[in-house]
């Protein structure tokens, strides 16, 4: 009973920090049937202030990591990425009633990390004097933007797929059949590159870019991190307000979200944590760090993520990604920690 | 004389404030012909940044009050508020000459409270001495909304009246005249639900709701209070081009919102007095708070005013309630502060 | 060669910083496909911002100045910056294949004041002990807004005289044809008159104007100034993205813009060095001033510059006047500081 009492908690406490006080508040403000909006062109560029900063902060990280240490472990954080959305993809995108774009958002936000979350990690682990390696924020961008990536791409082929299977319609007219094996060829790489030239992941990857190669430390510190939280908290609102108004969607799926919410981030978690036990093996990756790559792998994005989904799949119900992550996810994914640690106890100490 | 020449050196220091400079440096632009303009989907966001911030500053300041204690002096700050307006529609806003949503707009922004005339209110009893309640801060925005609603409901009232008045056109072709007593009934309880999901008013009320019910404290500190100041100043400069384009209306009735500008502020702060001494003899209400409630009646908004009247009654002339507040109403405020306290020295002390 | 290698290590470092480096991030935008775009109402937000950023900096530094002291090396500073522009009007801009609008442009940026470098200046001097006047900070002003209005005034009248040389069209239609000669007389007047109601221009002036005359201080460090380093770097990246589409235009007269990258700042302090001088004879500036005098003029603008120019010119081609002057301008003059010094110590000390 207690860790049902726990996650309650948590999740009250959670309904109380910024991030989802203001989606609430957006909700509320739709559903009092409220004239406030965010002009389009303010909230294009306030998703684009926020995924500059999120590419700025993983390129400073990246940048300030040994290249040579961090390698091994990056691609297993980019591994785990990519296997939780496809574990999303097989489950709860393929729920009866359930929308495929709806489900691999919501896989993708799950794949994503939280940052706060991993900081709440390395605080416990601090607190009990485990060691971890000092490049381990440098490990989150590969995670996160693997499955930012894989659920954007999956989500848009499903799009595609389904198009095609409905007719196609007028280009075919009197000539083949559309071929839907053709989707694993010039398709896929045409809704990759779409997907690389998309606002969204563009400004998070020249961000990125910006931030390994260059030295913007100055402009992140000074602009991009205070104004960071106060632009969310926007975004939030306008989140909020639709996802009021496509709430009903999830009526008759709210469990599967429900069932998804809740065991996803201890799935998840495994994942990490066997992927660090592997690293460990290969190259002495420390006890700390195994528990760390755990904690990110069972923690979803309340951060990168939405800006991310809303910017690059504007068709995904909000009502379902967000909802689940940071309402769900994020509580179960926090109370998670002390589990992982007891099994790296268990497994390496 | 003395008194004369104050209110001219504090008048000539408001000049020099970021809030009238700015003002005037709008009025400059237009009066030079300049094309400088704030984008309309800017302006609207500026507009809804400023709300959030006063309703979340406004609710956090209630949430951390003792309600208990706060329940009698809030209703009585409430009811001073409703009285400065429909004091100022019965004088202004009936004055040959004024139109009637300009001199309601004014009342409105006079019913307001100035958060800076009210810390230096603090400052002065402070330095005497004098004790007051802490909850004193959570009182300005019951008599803020209160004042401002009020202003807004029957400015609308008037101008649908007038509507009806002059025909109601199309609508009642070959029916029955429209009945003016309706205003009692469904037009009423239509603009009030009108005004409550105005983007302004709902803008404001969310900040109150997230301000009083979650903890924003983090993002409110770090995003929405120091960006305040500097969008304020922006709003200022679009306020003072639209003001110069429409000064002329003024030229017939200056003398109108001068007497009200030096007036007003003495007789509000009188009927603020008198509902503190009443709060006084019921519950005790301290000598300090009763100085307090003078002077937040007596002050006239300078920062949740202008931007919730220009983004739900954007007919009103800014030249004229902002002008008449910031201009004449606030000097005569800050130096009436002495006036309260030897009042409550001689009937309370 | 230790000069060029000088010049390739300070172009590199140059390269990394924010301002350079958001460039080239928006060049990579571009040249990649990405879609990713700033709405324009933000984009004349930002610009808006920025410019009246620059003007208050500079209000504000007048204002603190001491104007009886200021008044001769200030009207230098003015003569010289508009020296500037002319000298690059003569050379840059006729030559061969050059635009003559870009040219201007340039020549404008070249004329105009960075103030990083002048910073760099006076911590050279600090080091040394080398004295100089406290005002030097409000004297950029003049050189800087000197420049720019003239580099615009002239690009206008240049296109202005090839619009009428051109037939001047449809206006004159049966009566006289278009006197090239008016230029002289009512055209310049327009233009002028343009240029100053032009947004660009009048955010600047009204910015120096509430600067210089009210007491903007304290809006201007809590909100202008911590926001103006990353508004730029959002600057640089739509100007990146611009520059990238324009960059073919200017293949054939590359050299044209690299030998004046390189030559202009020396010519450039030169003639401020000789403005100094003159002042060190008329009314004792000091050896310092007179170095700083120089390594203003041999400064291009980073900051105020190339808003202005976006503002005021859109037509001109910001990879030739952001890339010529931040890329090599810069750099140039930074290095060209101990030379100042060392005619000041043969010439004064």
């Amino acid at each position: 009973m207690d860790i049902v009492f726990g996650i309650f908690a948590t999740v009250l406490d959670q309904v109380q920090k910024p991030t989802l006080a203001f989606l609430i508040g957006g909700m509320l403000l739709a559903a009092m049937g409220s004239k406030l909006e965010v002009p389009d062109p303010v909230y294009k560029f306030v998703v684009m202030l926020l995924l500059l900063k999120v590419g700025l902060g993983a390129g400073i990280s990246v940048r300030e990591a040994n290249l040579a240490e961090l390698a091994v472990p990056a691609v297993l954080a980019a591994v785990v990425g990519v296997g939780i959305v496809l574990l999303g993809a097989g489950t709860l995108a393929r729920w009866r009633g359930v929308s495929r774009v709806d489900g691999l958002a919501t896989a993708g936000l799950f794949g994503a990390v939280s940052a706060s979350t991993l900081a709440a990690g390395m605080a416990v682990l601090d607190d009990e004097g485990v060691a971890y390696e000092g490049f381990i924020g440098a490990l989150y961008p590969f995670m996160d933007i693997a499955a930012l990536v894989t659920a954007i791409v999956l989500a848009k082929v499903s799009v595609a797929r389904r198009a095609a299977a409905s007719g196609g319609g007028t280009l075919t007219l009197g000539g083949a059949p559309p071929r839907v094996e053709g989707l694993g060829g010039g398709l896929l790489s045409g809704i990759l590159s779409d997907t690389f030239k998309s606002p969204a992941i563009s400004a998070l990857l020249i961000g990125l870019a910006i931030g390994i190669f260059a030295e913007p430390d100055s402009v992140y510190k000074s602009f991009y991190e205070p104004l960071f939280r106060g632009l969310l908290s926007i975004l939030m609102l306008i989140m909020g307000m639709e996802a009021w108004s496509r709430l009903s969607e999830l009526r008759k799926v709210a469990h599967a979200y429900l069932a998804y919410g809740l065991l996803a981030p201890l799935a998840h978690g495994a994942l990490g944590f066997g992927a660090g036990l592997l690293a460990h093996h290969l190259t002495g990756f420390s006890e700390g760090g195994v528990v760390l790559l755990a904690v990110m792998a069972a923690s979803s994005s309340d951060i990168s993520g939405p800006p991310t989904m809303r910017g690059a799949l504007p068709e995904a119900n909000p009502s379902a990604y967000v909802g689940t992550s940071t309402g769900l996810g994020t509580p179960v994914a926090i109370l998670s920690i002390p589990l992982w640690m007891a099994l790296a106890g268990l497994a390496i100490g």
